[in-house]
């Protein structure tokens, strides 16, 4: 059901299974024990770290298949999306699953559009089982993005580390934690032309989404046990907390990113905390689908955030527009 | 409803309008009475390129609106891609047009993934207007995959010329065509490494999900008028033909390629033909559709195909896997 810019899910609509595989820092970081899958080295047995990535998404999939214990034929569909030009981590790995692919682009917001246009197609009845999955990997993207890793460039504090990390998850009709409603996302460009400040760029797209999702769906932020941005990390979601508090609404502690969960910032150094499309999927399957499912979060919106960019976009003066889509989750127990 | 692989789409879900806007040598083409809106130069009006190809798509997404007699604010939601880095002609239009935002990849596959999540959205009642676009652009797309124009490098006999073309429909509840069914596709890959020969690194992933349509959706070849693949031009589209008659199917006359439909190729030295996603998304918009409008198309399998390679999953030593989403589409007068 349509309701002004939000989806609501009629059917009931269920994470069934999910799972996470990560690099060795994301292994050493605050959720190392809720991580399916840790890699010994970042390169996941291969030659490339392009090719680790796609191994890296590969190893995801059929570990959240594995645990769903349905085989791939019950598959409908996997619909994935990651960083690299052309996407190939997404390609390679789905040419050796197997299954039926709807490849999507939404940079570091991946995965919510995926789960949200998955979710739709069981409520259209067209699937009955859906694979949604984002990975994103810090050597692929920091060569492609900024400069090679040998080149040992200065971060400045205001950049954040690519999580090297894969989430997954299996939505069905059946299981623990509900998809209620999804609302998908506006690109929207504030005019930060800073690639190292990737959260300014995006924490509108989030204040934006964000409020179209309690005026039109009705809501109100107290409703919810956690409000979930992608990866602002410190920057951004400063900015968020900021643009809710001009407008009279205090997130207070429900409000967090998952750029500032997935490592620990001090010890770790990670700069403005982390990013890349496997941030957000990792944080939701290695702690926040944990805890829903001890029925310490009852629900949650889940906004991953992207920053729609390329070198070349940036290198021709653009300015980085960023677009966040939401998705609300709901304790099914 | 689900049938095998194939979703059909019981709520009658139609396009409901449709737009094209290409470049100079495409509206020099056989097909340039079609197009809505022919560039003057590739430029339109842009300082860049890839400013162009946004440029392009905003256009014909702003075309498909004016006629469909739509204001903006009944657009539900825009679901489109392109072949560039980041999909920035995508994120860049859809900054500047303003709908909710969807982001997809499928290589020159795109048009049909859009169309089919488009019509999904639809068949779950989540939204009632879905524009759906795809863009390609021969000078960003010669640059970013294989050299830079002013290179002036040989083009081998197999090679295509990308088109500089973007098509945009809007799907609704009304129409004249219907939207009948779709079927995404697999990722296959044949193990072709040549990169400038995506026609037959494409051609049996063509071939697998027709395939899986006649027999999920119990058609015959025979019950269409015309069965459209995307953009394999001469040397795929001739292994299509052969693949089916080793299955003892003759396709005949009814089997057409976008790719050779675009262009004069004996005229306007493209070599094997068209590619680009808007290659097939424009032949749809300024061919197809006004054909089956005039009733002499009642049944058509319109079947983008691409090919999912990056430079640098090619320069790694990776063969070129293809994809192919198909969508049935009928008269609905």
């Amino acid at each position: 059901m349509k309701k002004g810019d939000v989806w609501f899910f009629d059917k009931d609509i269920y994470i069934k299974e999910y799972a996470s595989c990560v690099g060795v820092k994301e292994g050493e970081g605050p959720l190392r024990d809720g991580f399916d899958v840790i890699g010994e080295d970042d390169r996941f047995g291969e030659s490339t770290w392009e090719k680790a990535e796609c191994r890296m998404f590969e190893t995801a999939c059929r570990k959240a298949v594995e645990k769903s214990g349905l085989s791939d034929s019950d598959i409908g569909c996997l619909i994935g999306g990651d960083l690299l030009n052309q996407c190939i981590s997404t390609s390679f790995a789905a040419r050796d699953l197997g299954f039926k692919t709807l490849g999507v682009y939404g940079a570091c917001s991946t995965m919510a559009e995926s789960m949200a246009l998955g979710a739709a197609l069981i409520e259209a009845g067209l699937e009955e089982y859906v694979l949604c999955a984002a990975s994103s990997h810090f050597c692929t993207a920091e060569r492609q993005y900024r400069y090679p890793l040998e080149y040992g460039g200065q971060r400045p504090q205001t950049s954040q580390w690519t999580a090297t990390a894969c989430g997954a998850v299996i939505l069905g009709k059946e299981g623990k934690v509900r998809i209620k409603a999804a609302c998908p996302g506006r690109v929207f460009d504030p005019g930060v032309r800073d690639v190292n400040n990737m959260g300014a760029a995006m924490a509108q797209a989030a204040y934006e989404t964000l409020s179209r999702y309690f005026k039109d769906g009705e809501k109100k932020p107290e409703e919810h046990d956690l409000i979930v941005t992608g990866d602002l990390s410190e920057v951004g979601a400063a900015i968020v907390d900021k643009l809710f508090r001009l407008d009279g609404v205090n997130l207070g502690e429900r409000y967090g990113d998952c750029g500032l969960m997935l490592f620990d910032r001090q010890k770790q150094d990670v700069h403005s905390g982390g990013s890349g499309c496997g941030c957000s999927a990792a944080v939701l399957c290695a702690r926040i689908l944990p805890r829903m499912i001890k029925h310490e979060l009852k629900r949650v919106l889940f906004c991953p955030t992207g920053a729609l960019l390329s070198p070349l976009s940036a290198a021709q003066g653009e300015s980085i527009p960023g677009i966040c889509h939401l998705i609300c989750l709901e304790d099914a127990e």
